[in-house]
């Protein structure tokens, strides 16, 4: 027996992320299950525009690239960035999106590798990185992509291979992956992975310098709550650095950006990832964004993850039995990320019906139902009322009327 | 004999742009001379960011990329930048930024153009441009970068000249490059020019159709004003989008991004050169920026230009002479753009004696002083002003003083 609404309340009023979630704007009569793809705003992060705006940028105009040190942010929100994922300070920095950061790391991974010419991933991974990677195969000579089922991938990483790419979590079944041990696996049959974080930094303990992992690029606006769009980061392990160059050379990647000399020569740091200007609104939302995490312990995160995943399946196990719904999230804690997802076969009109009760999840074409659950702000008592409303969606039919057939671009 | 205060003051008031600068934030006491680094603030821009933040995105969460049309941002903005640049709606999209859409159309041109591997530019053009093209040499194989003076470059577009890399107007001297002839005569010769057009549009008139102009790229936060470090645009004739492969093939850029599938397809029009999630509250800024050109006639910001240029050269000729400054931009108006440049061996010191008097422009090592004259914004008193400051500070040799000579990082 799933747990009741008097016991979640309980949880909510022990959580140790209690007094964290009151600095996210909650919109009234929302359930907000879709951190996942776009984090809640910080209440901060108004005042911080505001500051930006009126101030840095309207009074200070071009001084505040040093007077507010816009010039830095790409290191200082990397560096707290890092201490999110496992990282040290120097071994981050944020920059343009995540394909962009995806695009640079696979080059210089494959430049440094070759002639091993593979991107070795899965098919079904998340879809913007299978695109840069078929991108990658277009422009490098002597590269291909090789997709390989989960359970076959590690055995074959062969000679040919260059890099493996995959994400942590799953961003559609939620699962994630073995950090340590794929990235020990390819480092004995000599390929480099290079792993993408979107759909766990934030929502799950990641531990790049556990896993000794070397190359990670991630999202600023999932459970890092940046803003719509919030630039994205890139991780190269400190040892890597020298030797993995950048296809994409910006003045702001330069050894001396203020040199305006003709020849480039590389930043001695990662640094060297950074392109063009960056875009400071953003990424000052970003750093408002990542801020929030300040005290907040990453094994309290984990846990609130697993304990609220959990909680949603038992109960949609226990009130929405015989409607079809499939899990296709492992049960396993340890074995998924902050995000929890069913198939049916109306899963877009179910989804539907829910966003109009309130309840914010989103639908993953053909047919899943995905709901996240990010640590921070997120309350057991959410998750208990949202599978509510589901159980009345399923047992009504509601979502069987006809304004939820017809599909609208959806992200 | 120079222009006096009264008869500025006259051009002002009947300057037909004058409603204009009344849009932008001028904070008290201060001639701001380096719009052509970063515009000035919109005062509308801080409402569009309150908007953004406190309502689309912490209450309208991830329903807002439809619901407020974030997702149209790059189509919609590219579209009015194409307005102020001679373009098609169709042929502009807003998108990452000037290096990273640089490497986009260096690479598609010249995968288009192979085996013609050269690309051909100018010593000292816009550092970031010169980089990037370097990274590109470095990415594809049988591709190079050529440097030739200006008066040699336009002869030397040889059989193995893909593509001409030039700047509209350049950065540091201020001249203003024959868009309609060099194009003309690169495409006699089998090459693709990429213009840059980060310190002209904007400033004065552009007009890539009648230039039968094919590609471009531009800066969002300098005469766009669209914040620091706004997205970039980039423009491909619709003549042309369909032969040329972003080599960065993100989301984005796909056929139906909500397809979620494997395989890369690449959009139909301007958007296959979308990569990544937009970062939106810097894209609204954009946008905010680009909209205070709204009712404004290109010919009347030309004009504007170029009588604020003529003034500035006239009173420092005027007020200033005898002390080293040397003119290093075009006196013939329609040969430069909206900004003027001077050397001087003291360059830096005396633009630090400036903006600690209330006066800023910028310095470009080693020995330039650069002043922009955003026509939406300055007033010809603010030229008449700070010339006089400029006169005080080399007529009492105030910039000797030993805290200006210093070198700070600056931008």
């Amino acid at each position: 027996m799933s747990a009741s609404l008097l016991e979640v309340c309980a949880w909510d009023a022990e959580d140790p992320l209690r007094e964290v979630a009151a600095r996210f704007v909650r919109p009234e009569g929302l359930i907000y299950l879709d951190g996942n793809s776009l984090g809640a705003a910080p209440v901060d992060a108004y005042g911080r525009l505001e500051a930006a705006v009126a101030g840095e940028w309207a009074q200070g105009l071009v001084r505040s690239w040093n007077g507010a040190d816009w010039i830095g942010a790409p290191a200082r929100i990397g560096a707290k960035i890092a201490h999110l994922i496992g990282a040290r300070p120097s071994e981050v920095v944020v920059a343009d999106s995540t394909s962009v950061n995806l695009f640079k790391l696979l080059v210089a991974a494959l430049q440094r590798q070759a002639p091993r010419g593979v991107i070795l991933s899965e098919p079904g991974e998340f879809p913007t990185d299978l695109y840069v990677a078929q991108g990658v195969a277009a422009t490098l000579p002597g590269v291909s992509l090789r997709l390989l089922p989960a359970e076959e991938l590690v055995a074959a990483i062969g000679a040919d291979v260059g890099v493996v790419m995959l994400t942590h979590v799953h961003y559609r079944t939620g699962a994630r992956r073995d950090m340590a041990a794929i990235t020990q696996r390819a480092r004995e049959a000599g390929a480099l992975v290079i792993w993408d974080l979107s759909h766990s930094a934030g929502a799950v303990q990641v531990d790049l310098a556990g896993a000794r992992a070397e190359l990670a690029v991630g999202c600023g606006y999932k459970y890092l709550n940046g803003g719509p769009g919030a630039p994205a980061y890139l991780y190269v392990a400190e040892r890597r650095q020298a030797e993995l160059s950048s296809p994409l050379t910006g003045w702001m990647g330069h050894d001396d950006p203020f040199e305006f000399g003709d020849v480039y020569r590389p930043a001695a740091g990662m640094d060297r990832f950074l392109v063009g200007t960056p875009p400071m609104l953003s990424m000052l939302a970003l750093e408002c964004g990542v801020d929030q995490f300040e005290g907040v312990d990453m094994a309290a995160v984990e846990a609130k993850a697993r304990r609220l995943c959990s909680l949603f399946i038992e109960r949609v196990e226990d009130r929405c039995g015989g409607h079809g719904l499939q899990l296709i999230t492992p049960c396993a804690p340890a074995r998924r990320g902050g995000h929890v997802s069913f198939t049916h076969p109306d899963a877009y009109a179910i989804m539907q019906a829910l966003i109009e009760r309130g309840v914010i999840g989103d639908f993953r074409g053909p047919d899943v139902l995905r709901c996240g659950f990010a640590p921070l702000y997120t309350r057991f008592e959410d998750v208990w009322r949202a599978v509510e409303v589901l159980a009345e969606v399923l047992n009504t039919d509601a979502w069987r009327d006809p304004r939820y057939q017809t599909r609208a671009r959806v992200t």
